[in-house]
């Protein structure tokens, strides 16, 4: 049966020893972020997953959300989580205290996230979804729609959507038909229809507020045409209640492979009364505002969900007795041994560990460095800080995603037969994780949103931020005899990422196909690199810390760093061949010849 | 929208031309066999895929099956569509003519399987099973139990079943508890319960027979005492119609992520009658006789959903208009262009081309040796055939099956979020598949089998019969200039999977954890070499070709090999990496240390 505990000691690990969360304590507004109150919120944080989220995943899944004359009913026990979660102050953890949030540091916030993740990734698209639309307007909002908005979302009562997709665009949006009309009273009308709009109707809040990318009518064509408003379900009152209802309502609601708690809305927006968020014809701005940190949170589901995956993983295998060691038996006193004693099974089960905690460390590097992008002195410094995160982005996010897909499947392997049955919960987690590959930027199209935008911009000074402290890690630690074995392959696995750069910028400046063809290689690619490199910091920290430490935990770094590097970095060989093989036999075949085959 | 046409083309190829299937004429009882007739049945076989079954497979899984009060009823239509099926005399297809079955050659079998797999896996599980049944019963039954049976599993009224999960065992089937206690009428009653159970009850035909390992009330522990007892819902009457109701009955059905429409078993035995099949204790034997060609009738379930999700997601890639062409629009006519001018999509679909085709060969390579290892002149001829497959087995089911789930899950990410909403079809292929990777020994099974059992037989014969042939090739064809591009690739390949089978002999024969730990490693290393030689040997028949195709399928043949030798042969040498740097790093992590990280 599928089982989860927040894995506490290790996100104190990544947020406190390997990036110094406490010294965050320094930045302007995080004082009270002290060590033993960023533990208090962990343990509550925990508390609420595994025991009012977690019991509500699989009966979520099996219920699903209703719909009815346009209304959503959430399945049984959500709107009681929900409101246990907005008593708890969870909606306003990482909201401003000047609205009444808590402040917390972004990194804390990723922290608790992972747990929501990995309890109910269904349940926690509710309030996710309001952090976007949260994050647009306290950026490009006006004051009054700050005063009137965002309080409402950071105590819960009301939620946020963001609607981008029409039924003839995803990622292309410049083909956005939405219609924004200008009205007298500095208003607009939107019309048209958006579709796959995750919370976009519930019952768990007083109001629902949509962030709508629309087209005036004077738009130039594409998108540098496209604006972005502000619609809510509930048009406020002027004391700030919800009022009269808009013209935006849910004409259906999506059957899904997964996260079938969450209702997946189609919007239809009649005349519904919108007023702009920003600057008229500049909502793609807006919208990336909101996207680049929608897509770290994305990560962050697959990260959720390759923890919890993990965990059910290994209890079944210590549990499940088959077969006996190829060494012989282990356990005379039982039928048969424990999966655990297995190769293949170890072999699984490390690489879900080696994954996970090497992606947990890399969404603390980048989450800590969006604290200080925030809140540092200087904007020397903050310009650094956001570099990274810029650069780092669609690791996290692509690769965060398909550890969190693969992993979910390789606990479905470990259970066997029984994974692939229901009630044991293993197989929602694989249905559950498939849509983050896709949602927020399709995995390919992180891997374009790289070549094309994050390797090249200013020259490569996002990338700068990245390749130097590798660089200067691996030269630092090149002499360290406790630590040769790691960097050595870290080493090989950073000359290959750089050979792999300069092929990619150099072929594609002539030919954009070649950098297009070899751009899923080479996010793949950097992100064993950047993984890898957070392995050989843990294992580092470890090596020192791990003479004084009984329960083992450093010891189990430093093995898990080694497995890495001999069993996973390897793949590493294969993608810069596949890169330097260039894109000619993907662009080479004729259209016609892909189904050739089809004929009688 | 998902979309189905038989690749008959490309069927015929392998059939025909890359293995001479037409010459299987000359081998006794496959006169008929002839070029006309082969293609007669695959264009039925085609129609009855795309226009009977096809249909049936969205509202299959939809509906999914029914159980109330111990009865299960298939959905709509597929009572019908099994009428259809076995009017048509596709239940005998391979059947022996003196049980009333046509005796096809296997290699036709398996191209008419993948069709039905293609076109609605889980109707397929129905008669699927019925060979498994057939093939233990004519190999082990007595002339009664044949005369009894096997005409009516030919003419599809009865089906059979493989009883052999329970409750606390899998893979490990020495675990088995259910009992069999001899009676005085030279009988069993069968007491215990199975689980797992496909098509272990339904409304499709008339009797239900189920092949069951239990254990005699003296059986040694152990695999040693497992004995093979064939167990009819109704006991046949003399003139063969069934009789009365036996006490094998179905207790539940499994609520599953995918083949929702095939029904997955709780049989309990409550003192039911049944009758030894093959020898006492020699249960394994004649199991392992069933399994071996359900194991390869199981990749081909996954090659199947791999040439359905291809043809779905090549159909979107051409519908879908979005974004431009990186190099700049390709139709200016349209408010954008199709997703296959897309260097990533073109990617995702070459990879999915060539997996495909590349396992379809190989499918036909080890099923035309089957036809030969079964029917061929001399002893050494039969042996040599049925080396290749024993050592191919495992390749075609884990390789097949993986090839399957992953192209599935490439149709879904082309569809984009299209792709995770349940209309559309493409998510089911993702469902379906899970389970090949699981059911028929998993695919870490399948590599401990690679390792344990295939590699080392007879003192590597089984290797040599497929290590020959590829080496043969490389040197007959390493001096011509169009084949040499393709023809390094292959070699490296080979030369890695040569140095990673000496690495796993020489280390696992002083401790058997090591062969386990790079087992997996090697099973896909062995699989990449083994799809690359065929598209070696595809491009070779196809540069003699292409000059008088204006179809210009020979041409895209080479452009797929040729992608195939660069963009997907590279992973071998990661993989070789995996291996060469050995288990330690698996066996090595202290058990406890797995969870080091929850701790508080």
């Amino acid at each position: 049966m599928a089982t989860y505990k927040a894995p506490l000691r290790d996100m104190k690990f990544v947020y406190r020893e390997l990036f110094d969360g406490d010294a965050l304590t320094s930045l302007p507004g995080y004082a009270d972020f002290s060590a033993d109150v960023v533990d208090a919120v962990l343990e509550e944080a925990a508390k609420i997953s595994q025991e009012v989220l977690f019991p509500l995943n699989r009966s979520g899944d099996e219920e699903g959300r209703h719909f009815e004359n346009g209304v959503v009913r959430t399945p049984k026990g959500f709107k009681e989580a929900y409101d246990q979660f907005t008593a708890g102050g969870w909606t306003g953890l990482g909201a401003d205290p000047e609205f009444g949030g808590q402040g917390a540091p972004k990194a804390l916030n990723m922290l608790v996230e992972e747990m929501i993740c990995s309890a109910n990734m269904a349940f926690g698209m509710y309030p996710g979804l309001t952090h976007g639309a949260y994050n647009a307007l306290k950026l490009y909002g006006t004051d009054e729609q700050k005063q009137t908005y965002l309080p409402k979302f950071t105590d819960g009562t009301w939620s946020g959507t963001m609607c981008l997709t029409e039924p003839q665009c995803g990622t292309d949006l410049g083909l956005v038909r939405t219609k924004a009309e200008p009205q007298a009273d500095g208003s607009y009308n939107l019309t048209g229809t958006k579709i796959f709009i995750s919370a976009g109707e519930h019952d768990l809040t007083q109001n629902i507020v949509h962030l709508v990318l629309a087209r005036m009518p004077d738009a130039p064509p594409g998108i540098k045409g496209i604006s972005l408003f502000i619609c809510p379900k509930f048009l406020p009152k002027p004391d700030g209640s919800p009022g009269a209802r808009n013209g935006a309502s849910c004409g259906a609601i999506e059957q899904k492979m997964g996260i079938k708690a969450s209702a997946t809305c189609v919007i239809n927006f009649d005349g519904a009364k919108g007023w702009l968020v920003g600057e008229k014809n500049k909502g793609m701005r807006a919208m990336f505002a909101m996207m680049n940190t929608a897509r770290l949170g994305v990560g962050v589901q697959g990260l959720g969900l390759s923890e919890v995956s993990y965990q059910g993983g290994l209890l079944y295998a210590r549990e499940r007795l088959q077969g006996r060691s190829l060494k012989g038996t282990v356990s005379p006193e039982k039928p048969a041994d424990s999966l655990i004693v297995h190769p293949d099974v170890r072999k699984n089960l490390l690489t879900m560990k080696a994954l996970t905690e090497g992606m947990r460390a890399l969404v603390m590097w980048v989450s800590t460095s969006q604290d200080k992008a925030e809140k540092s002195a200087t904007e020397a410094e903050r310009t650094e800080h956001d570099d990274l995160i810029q650069f780092l982005t669609p690791v996290v996010k692509a690769f965060g995603t398909d550890i969190g897909f693969d992993n979910a499947n390789l606990g479905v392997q470990i259970f066997g037969g029984h994974g692939y049955i229901r009630e044991h919960g293993m197989e929602q987690f694989v249905r559950d994780a498939r849509i983050t590959q896709i949602y927020e930027g399709t995995n390919g199209i992180q891997a374009l949103d790289l070549v094309g935008r994050k390797m090249t911009a200013h020259y490569g000074r996002y990338m700068r931020a990245f390749f130097h402290p590798v660089q200067a890690f691996i030269e630092q630690n090149a002499a360290d005899p406790a630590m040769e074995e790691i960097v050595t392959e870290l080493a090989k696995g950073f000359g290959r990422l750089q050979q792999a750069v300069g092929q990619i910028a150099q072929k594609g400046m002539s030919n954009p196909n070649e950098a297009g063809a070899g751009a899923s290689d080479l996010l793949k690619l950097l992100s064993y690199v950047s993984v890898g490199f957070m392995w050989a910091r843990m294992a580092k920290l470890a090596l020192g810390k791990q003479n004084d430490d009984p329960t083992g935990f450093y010891k189990g770094k430093i093995k898990t760093a080694k497995f890495y590097m001999h069993k996973l970095m390897p793949i590493t060989g294969a993608l810069l061949s596949s890169i330097m093989a260039g894109g000619e036999t993907i662009m080479d075949m004729e259209d016609e010849l892909f189904d050739a085959g089809l004929a009688a």
